[in-house]
C-alpha cells in the first residue's frame, strides 16, 4: 500500500461536503466526480469525444459483462479496456459481484467464491476474490473494485454479519491479490441496513488498507429515508484521506445528499437508461419528452443548458426523434442528462470551494421543487 | 424557369462521365454526388456534425414521412427542415409518391392524385400533384421532386404507357404549382424497361422544363443487367445542361456505372441500412462484422479508410458493438459506410476532372474482385 491517491483540497465548514483530487494511471480526477456507466466497453449512445464533451473525466466498467463478452484476455491482448474502446481517461470497473447477484437468481456463494450461470448461453462459471482482481488486473482498469456480497433487502441481523463477514475476508484476499501496476484496489463498505454494522465493517476494511473506500448494497430496494440514514451515519466516518464512493446512487438529489454527507464518487446508470426511455433532468425538473405538450414547444430543453443538444435542438424535435424510435434521440438524449450529471458534480466543486455548499443545497432543491410540477405529464 | 441551376465542368474524354456543380439555395454541390438519406428528420445514426465530416454535401427528406410525422405545418413553423434538423447544407425532398406506393398495398391512383392510408394509424390520406409540391414547399427543401406513378416490376408495355403518361400529367402539374422560393423542381422519368417509352418520357419533361430531371422506377426488383440496359441507353441521353439523378440506387458498383452513363447524383439506404445489419463496405470488399473471424482482429476494418471509425476502432471492437447491440455500433457502422460512399464519389470526381475515369473504374473492380472472396463469411 502506497501513500493515499486521494488528497482532500477543500473541506465545507458547514457540512461534511469536500472537494479533492484522485491520482490514477490516466491522470488525475477532480472530485466529488460522477461516472458514467459504460457495461459493455461503451457507454450507451455516446463516443468517447462525446463523453469527453460532457465532461466525463471517469467512466464505469462491468467486469461481469466484460469478462463474459468479448473476454478479459481479448480485452487484454487489445492493450486493456482503454485501448479496445478509445477512452484515455481513467476507468473503473466494478468487482462483477453486484450483476451476478443480481442476473443470476442461482448465483451461489461459499467461502471460496461465486458460482453462477452466464446469462448468454448459461455455462457455468466461477468467480473468486482473486478472480475478480486478475480479470480487472487484465482489463487494465485504473480502479478496481473488490468483490463483495450483494446483501438483500430486507435482510435480518443475522444474515447481515454473515454476508459482512465474508465481504471482509474476500476483500482480505483480494488486497493479497492486488497486483503491482499501479491499479488502485477500493473496499466495499457492506453492512446492509445496519449502521453499525457499517461502521464495523468500515474500521475492518480500513484495517486492510485500501486505495479507496465505498459503499455499495444501497439503492437496493430500501425506502429512500434508510438509504439516507445510513449515509448520513456513515459517509463522513469513512477513512478521510480517501476516497468514497458512494456504489450505484443515483438521482440528482441523492448526489447532493450524497455529497453533503461527504461523498467523492458516484456512478448510476440512471442518466443514460432514462435518457433512452425519454426521461430528461433539467434545471427546471425532469421532462419526459414524448408528452404532448411538447410537439410544437420550440424551446431547448433546459435553457440554462448549454450541451450540444441543448444549443442545437428543440423540444419539439426531440420528441419527434423519440416517438420515431430514431437513434439519434438516444445520442442527443444521453448526451444531455450526463451533461446534466457532470455538470451538477461541477457546480457542487465551485460551491464547495467557495464554502457555500449549503446555499448552493437550498437553491437546488427550491428551482426543483418550484418548478417541478409543471414539467410532470398530466 | 430561370437558366438551369446545374453547370457541367469536366467531361470524361472516354465515356460520358461528368463533374458539375449545382447551385441550390443553401449553397453548391459538387456532383457526382451521393446523398445520404434521412428519412424521419435525420440520417439514422448520425448526428449532422458528423454527416459533415463524412463528407456529406446534400441530405435527402423522405416527404411520405415527415407528412405524416411531425407534419409538413410543423416543420414549418419551425422554419423548415433545416431549421428543425439542425441541417444547414442542401436537402432534396422526394414527393412521397414512392412510399406511398411500397408501403401501402391499398393505395389507389386518380388522375387526381393518390389515396392512401397513414401506415402510423390507417387515416385516410390523399396527395395530388399539387399536395406534393405545397408539402416539399413547407419542408424548405432546395430540391423537390414531382410527384409520379411507381411502376411494378414487371409490367406490361401498355400498363407502363399509361402510368408514364400519367406521370408526365402529373409532372406538368408540379411544374405549374412551383412555388417562387427558389426552391428546384425535378421531373422524374418513368417508362418501365421499355427504353423507347423512357426517351419519349424523356423528351416530353424536358419539353415542360424542370430544374433537373430523375430517373425513377430503377432497382424495384428488376434483373441488375436490365436496370444497366436502360441506365446505359438513358443515363447519357437525359438533358446534358441539367443535373441527372438516378433515384434509389445502389451499391458502390451500381454508383461507379451510374457515373459511367452520365449520372450527376444519387440517393439509396444502404449504406446505412447494411450499416445497422452489420454489413460493412471497404476498399477490399464487403465485410460482416459479425463473423467469428474477427474476434481478435486488432486491425481497422478498412485500412486504406480515413474515417472516425476506421482511425479509432479495431474490427475485434465493432464487432464486440455488434454482437452487443450497443447503440454505437450502428453509430460508428454508419459513419464508415457513408464514409465509404462520400468518398467513393470524391474519388470519382478526381479521376474525371483528370480524364482518367475508365482507369479509375477498372482498378474498383479489380480491387474488389481480386480480394472480396477473402472477406466473405465461410
Amino acid at each position: 500500500m502506497q501513500a493515499s491517491p486521494f488528497q482532500q483540497s477543500f473541506q465545507s465548514s458547514e457540512c461534511h461536503a469536500r472537494c479533492g483530487q484522485l491520482k490514477t494511471l490516466h491522470g488525475e480526477i477532480e472530485t466529488p466526480v460522477f461516472m458514467p456507466v459504460g457495461t459493455q466497453a461503451t457507454v450507451k449512445g455516446m463516443t468517447p469525444e462525446a463523453l469527453k464533451e460532457v465532461g466525463a473525466q471517469i467512466i464505469l466498467g462491468n467486469t461481469y459483462h466484460l469478462y463474459l463478452r468479448p473476454g478479459h484476455e481479448l480485452i487484454r491482448e487489445f492493450g486493456g479496456l482503454h485501448q479496445f474502446m478509445h477512452w484515455d481517461r481513467p476507468i473503473l470497473t466494478d468487482s462483477g459481484g453486484f450483476q451476478i447477484f443480481s442476473l443470476q437468481e442461482l448465483a451461489k456463494i461459499s467461502e471460496k467464491g461465486v458460482a453462477f450461470r452466464s446469462h448468454l448461453d448459461g455455462s457455468p462459471l466461477f468467480l473468486s476474490p482473486e478472480d475478480a482482481v486478475h480479470v480487472q488486473e487484465a482489463l487494465g482498469s485504473d480502479i478496481m473494485m473488490a468483490l463483495d456480497t450483494c446483501i438483500p433487502y430486507p435482510a435480518s441481523r443475522d444474515e447481515t454479519i454473515r454476508a459482512t463477514a465474508l465481504t471482509n475476508r474476500w476483500a482480505k484476499r483480494c488486497r493479497v491479490a492486488q497486483p503491482q501496476t499501479g491499479q488502485l484496489l477500493f473496499g466495499i463498505i457492506q453492512g446492509g441496513m445496519y449502521s453499525d454494522l457499517r461502521l464495523e465493517a468500515i474500521q475492518e476494511l480500513q484495517d486492510i488498507g485500501f486505495d479507496g473506500y465505498a459503499l455499495g448494497g444501497l439503492s437496493v430496494g430500501e425506502p429512500k429515508e434508510e438509504m439516507l440514514a445510513i449515509l448520513a451515519e456513515c459517509g463522513h466516518r469513512m477513512p478521510r484521506d480517501h476516497a468514497r464512493y458512494l456504489m450505484g446512487v443515483g438521482t440528482p438529489e441523492d448526489l447532493v445528499e450524497g455529497v453533503f454527507h461527504g461523498i467523492d464518487m458516484f456512478d448510476c446508470v440512471m442518466p443514460t437508461r432514462n435518457a433512452r426511455n425519454g426521461m430528461l433532468f433539467t434545471s427546471q425538473g425532469r421532462v419526459v419528452i414524448k408528452n404532448a405538450c411538447f410537439q410544437k414547444d420550440a424551446s431547448p430543453l433546459d435553457p440554462c443548458c448549454t450541451c450540444y443538444t441543448c444549443r442545437h435542438y428543440s423540444r419539439a424535435y426531440l420528441r419527434h426523434l423519440f416517438q420515431s424510435r430514431e437513434i439519434l434521440a438516444y445520442q442527443l438524449n444521453s448526451i444531455h442528462n450526463l451533461h446534466y450529471y457532470c455538470t451538477l458534480m461541477a457546480d457542487m466543486r465551485e460551491a464547495i470551494q467557495q464554502d457555500r455548499f449549503l446555499a448552493f443545497r437550498s437553491e437546488f432543491y427550491r428551482q426543483r421543487g418550484g418548478l417541478q410540477t409543471a414539467m410532470q405529464p398530466t
